[in-house]
């Protein structure tokens, strides 16, 4: 069983943090490469003015550039996919909520608008590009609640006949459950076929891991995390957002699943990133530790 | 689908804290009962200098007594047993640590001589008591590192043999992954026959609910909990130890599994508790909420 994982730190994790320079950026980014992390989300095209810790995706684009790690940057119309191609970005993650309340108040259109724009966005971008789409709340969205799976497929069905490289079900508010994540996963990859399905999970509820193994279960292709689980959690102040990389990192190499990251040198890249919002490290890896790491003396 | 669940936050949770007076225990225990509780860990028969704690014991179980709820304690020899009878407890968990190093570090005595001692505990309780088996360090020890399977299945049996009622299986420095509590549940039960198979698990790696769920998977019959996740680490500062309850309810539930508890009510008993020793409530359910239960207004 294997499993590709997408550390989403620079972009999720720091989106709505204030901004950190570019040169900071870079350190984390060396820090998660040093690790054996070879899929990174790094930066989002879209207005500065609104997103002001994302306004050096070019300089980060540019600096990064030959690194020999998947790349990804995330763009929500055809002119951020524009300056993704210009900057250099071959890997680009489209985000269309499936829930239309949501849709309108994220991105301020209908979740119809968002699918009919991704047929703009794929004539942007260069040949051989990928082009993922993220479905945004996928498991359930804070205006409508549930979302019903038949909704989720019939979006993705749209984004497959228009051209979509691999599909993403995010369960952007952590409301998921292992039972719908193993359905959605498996009846997505067989609407797929053999265009990549990944799983973008939350640890909300503490259910972080256990969607995960769900999701590879159901032959998910690719999972994302945050070192430090930072990011990922705008609507309930305190609670945890994005699955922590670490903890899921651990959990695969204890399961059999290779990964191909150092789990001590993710901690320290947690650290590194964590530090630079002034905020502790909160996955369970950073503060327990890897298991049978560090065994103690028995007392005599 | 179905599991019992037990409360273990009187003692577990509460154990290693300084002592709080049995008026507010109470005031807990009658939270956790009014939230749906029906089985509930309250003290230990222990010496009072060593576990000053759980010194009130007899006055809990006296001030219990005719609940109507299942009320448990615990013991670690025939004079605990005997004290526990005495107080009208017929509810007892004896410890047997599977791993040698650690049966010597936390009980003075090897794991060979805790499965002797079982007989003599058994001989001081009334007929038709409970006299559950809790095996400690099953998933891994904090001298010894991982534990063998046949070990733990070994102990077992010597425990059924003497005659234990049921047994508990408990990954006590939360080391256990899934995979590893499915297989050990399932060899369990099948020593096991009609007598009750437990799991006792922490969240301390982020897999409290994952593990929670492979249990139940491969039969478990009980499973435990503290609400707000109290106690349960004293290997890891800052660590999360129990699982907690609230964590636990919830993910049941939604996935269709009754449990008769009342995950809002279980948070207020969650807030009390912690309220109780200084600490802040760091469940994921006390910081998040339950999924959907209050959507927000969507932009207009």
């Amino acid at each position: 069983m294997t499993v590709a994982l997408r550390d989403v730190t620079l972009r999720d994790g720091l989106q709505t943090e204030q901004p950190v320079t570019t040169a900071d950026k870079l350190a984390v980014f060396d820090a998660l490469v040093a690790a054996g992390v070879t899929d990174l989300e790094l930066c989002s095209f879209v207005r500065p003015d609104r997103v002001p810790a994302m306004a050096d995706a070019p300089e980060l684009a540019a600096a990064t550039a030959g690194s020999g790690v998947g790349r990804w940057a995330l763009v929500l119309n055809p002119r951020g996919a524009q300056l993704a191609a210009a900057a250099g970005m071959d890997q680009l993650q489209y985000v269309v909520s499936v829930s239309d309340p949501h849709s309108r108040g994220n991105a301020g259109r209908s979740t119809a608008a968002a699918v009919a724009g991704l047929a703009a966005v794929l004539a942007e971008v260069p040949r051989g590009a990928a082009v993922e789409v993220t479905l945004a709340t996928a498991f359930g969205c804070p205006y409508a609640g549930p979302i019903p799976e038949a909704d989720v497929l019939a979006v993705a069905e749209r984004c497959l006949e228009a051209g979509a490289t691999g599909l993403s079900l995010a369960d952007t508010i952590g409301t998921a459950v292992p039972s719908e994540v193993r359905r959605l996963v498996a009846a997505t990859k067989a609407l797929a076929g053999d265009r990549p399905v990944g799983a973008h999970l939350h640890d909300t509820r503490g259910l972080g891991v256990a969607n995960a193994l769900a999701a590879l279960e159901a032959g998910v292709d690719r999972l994302d995390g945050t070192v430090g689980g930072l990011g990922g959690c705008p609507f309930a102040p305190g609670a945890s957002g994005n699955l922590a990389l670490e903890d899921l990192v651990h959990v695969l190499e204890a399961e059999g699943v290779p990964t191909g990251i150092d789990v001590d040198r993710l901690i320290e890249a947690a650290h590194l990133a964590c530090g630079l919002v002034g905020g502790p490290v909160e996955s369970h890896l950073a503060k327990a530790g890897p298991r049978f790491a560090r065994l103690a003396e028995a007392p005599a």
